[in-house]
């Protein structure tokens, strides 16, 4: 999928957090440009995930890749363009034998060997975290910061996308240091216009971004 | 697979009401002669459900079927004989499509018209439920009685497995109506002695089946 190329920022869904709920987020991120939707949904029943996950493929359509968090059947029941799966998740060697060569698989890591382990295992990009301290959900705890990215990022040749901690003032940093898309969860989804906090996340990384290409 | 012609108390693991856990009921259940178990597990990460299942497939071996409660991403990923799907679950088409003609697909009904339908899209056996008044999690509420057993029992070719609040009292009355094999959480999950009270269900079962067999 060539639109992992050009990837900046990354939207999580977290029906917890939504103030206008998982598919208003995703319609409006996608409005302002997000090109990559990971749906992360822990307390619906498969029905209902796959209902959804159905109407978020349909959001995204060619405009951004769509992933589901764990759930490999749920993404191949919508036949999602990937997953994303964690350390409590599916073993990757296992995703990848049921979703096949062509499908994006996204992996959670903590530091460097684990990113480049993930690699070796055929991950299409990594989910580095958590960047900064944080309280919520998984990763919580103590922030890696933003100074880590580069390490990894010098380690690996896919994507690496940062997450965990991250808002609009402390995302300069992460850029700078080299990621190439990030996720900030309670940044987007708590706010009243999601749309508009997108598409400033977006402006900020493509600032930062060209104004340090050579 | 040519073991479901043969099943008759059915086990459904339960690790909120265990008394010595999942795997022990499951060696236990399968060492007295109970030839089909269904792994069901809500709580548990993707990968502890994966590590799970797979000892229970080494622990069922050729001795019983092994099917997977709702989560076709982990019975793939373990290669289980099938899933058992209910209402709030991947719709069945979807699932016969993800695994095959060959795999097990057994489907909750709740009467006549489900239990048509469910064998038309190609449902391997029914669970119909819930036979008796219960109180605990799916199917909870008021039983159908077991005289609706045999309204089923005559209306399709593929077995009938009856659930809900089914006990060592009131199993008699299960089996004489038709059901081909049943299904008793409590009365044997939470009993100190698995493998006694599988052996006891499986002789009671038996014992009508012969009886009532021209
Ligand atoms: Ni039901």
């Amino acid at each position: 999928n060539s639109l992992l190329k050009e990837i900046d920022f990354y939207l999580v869904t977290d029906s917890g957090l939504s103030k206008k709920g998982t598919l208003s987020d995703v319609k409006e991120s996608v409005e302002a440009g997000c090109k990559i939707i990971q749906y992360r949904e822990k307390d619906k029943s498969t029905k209902e995930m796959i209902d959804e996950a159905s109407e978020i493929k349909r959001i995204c359509g060619d405009r951004a890749i769509f992933l589901v968090n764990d759930r490999i059947d749920v993404a191949l029941a919508v036949d999602a363009d990937g997953v994303h799966i964690g350390q409590d998740d599916m073993p990757i060697e296992t995703a990848r034998k049921l979703l096949g060569a062509d499908k994006i698989i996204g992996l959670t890591v903590h530091n460097v060997d684990e990113a480049v382990e993930a690699e070796k295992k055929g991950a299409d990009y990594v989910g580095l975290g958590s960047i900064f301290d944080t309280s919520t959900k998984k990763d919580a705890g103590k922030g890696i910061g933003p100074a880590r990215i580069r390490e990894v990022k010098n380690a690996i040749k896919v994507p690496v996308v940062a997450i965990g901690g991250i808002n609009k003032e402390n995302c300069r940093s992460v850029v700078e240091n080299g990621a190439d898309s990030l996720v900030a969860i309670s940044a987007v989804v708590c706010s009243d216009d999601v749309k508009k906090e997108t598409r400033e996340f977006i402006d900020i990384i493509k600032e930062i971004k060209n104004s340090s290409s050579p």
